[in-house]
């Protein structure tokens, strides 16, 4: 296989560098910053291209966008006389976006990435759309030489594993900066609660989060939620934050 | 050592469970539900007592309380003739709801407990205070046998910490368990996010939360915010919750 990437940044770092530790061979890297695209292009084995039409002219068999989402739609019309296959990695777009090419899909891996951070994709899920079957069964076989975990999902399946994300990642790492925050102002380092972070993320790895579910809240402490109140009166947001947490979170027991 | 357990809970169960294994005698359990303090005992080749007064005429050197906060002072007067150390493992009380003994001091270990799923003590920070040096080294001498992580913090320091623990572990879990519903109510399955579960946990790990951010909301995305705002319609308290977390974690980026 003979891949193409567009973009370079945490995205197309880590997928281009999980792609490259697989075998494939990386055809070119273009990016929007130059630097960027050298920096991702010197790591995986490849070689930056200065235009698009380089990449619609390049033997690639497939040509993956991963850039910002509002950047997709003018990206992929510089490519319509591609004959290869074109996907973006996005969660929040249709794949319908891509529709000036022919062979059109989406290849979404449900993760969150740094650029400095490496991932291990044998865990990723990867979720697949694909306007043939042909294009699919190509992408398939990408992703399977990836991850163990493939899934086909529809855009509108896509959207909604996508707000679910939200919830499960960006939300919460937010509030580990709360909590790390609250700790620094009172001299307290955020070290001492990375072991609750980790094992809050282990146990619903088997079981339910409903049935994990533990504080002050779920037991309708009504003091120590009063007496947490208190502490966040200097932070409006956080306790209008730790106020409407709690209501659900107690009407979630029915005792 | 020798130690006595009062509860049968969580937080009961598994310090219960972590002493035995650190091959700490427990001279007896006891709790307001006998069955519970029975299955227990039989966990930590200990026995039950039918009354407090049997662990007050005993020969434990310190008793733990772990049970529910609003029971601990009721629970207290009623060792008020005991000689040894009582301690409780609460986050959000104080020290002194203790000090109808003279012996006394907080032994919290910051993590979130089930009964089903047994911790590894090693990696849990156990707070420490006492009334004492004494005691304190007593309190000390018992941690280190748990856990390579032993702090000492006073009362309105550990009212602090419990406070960031509940943004660290019991609202991010009910985030879980909200993005679980909504896969669930469009046929998708949670296992789908759990690697994202514990690879946003396993981020912050080594690195800083705020540096971690990811998702529409530090992005500015306004069109994919809107677009979960919409999927979220029927869900108005979800909507709500989605919304503040959003603003918040948007003005955090002053790009």
């Amino acid at each position: 296989m003979n891949v193409s990437i567009i973009g370079s940044g945490n995205v197309a770092t880590q997928l281009g560098k999980a792609l490259y530790q697989s075998k494939i061979e990386i055809n070119a890297v273009w990016s929007r910053n130059p630097a960027h695209a050298l920096t991702l292009a010197q790591q995986i084995n490849s070689k930056t291209v200065a235009s698009l039409d380089e990449i619609s002219n390049s033997t690639s068999e497939i040509v993956i966008i991963a850039v910002k989402d509002d950047a997709i739609k003018t990206l992929v019309e510089q490519l319509k006389n591609y004959k290869g296959i074109v996907v973006h990695v996005s969660g929040a777009m249709p794949m319908d976006i891509l529709s000036v090419c022919s062979k059109i899909g989406v290849f979404y891996p449900i993760q969150t990435f740094s650029k400095d951070r490496d991932i291990n994709f044998k865990n990723v899920p990867i979720c697949l759309e694909a306007n043939s079957s042909e294009t699919f069964k190509f992408l398939n076989e990408l992703a399977v030489l990836l991850t163990s975990k493939v899934y086909e999902v529809n855009s509108e399946q896509r959207k909604i594993l996508h707000l679910a994300a939200v919830f499960a990642c960006n939300f919460p790492n937010y509030l580990y900066d709360i909590a790390g925050d609250i700790l620094s102002k009172h001299q307290l380092d955020f070290e001492i609660i990375r072991p609750l972070i980790r094992e809050t993320a282990e146990k619903v790895q088997k079981a339910n989060p409903k049935e994990m579910q533990t504080g002050p809240a779920i037991r309708k402490d009504m003091n120590t939620m009063q007496a947490h109140e208190s502490l966040l009166a200097n932070h409006p947001e956080w306790q209008k934050l730790y106020r409407l947490m709690s209501t659900v979170i107690a009407k979630e027991n029915k005792d």
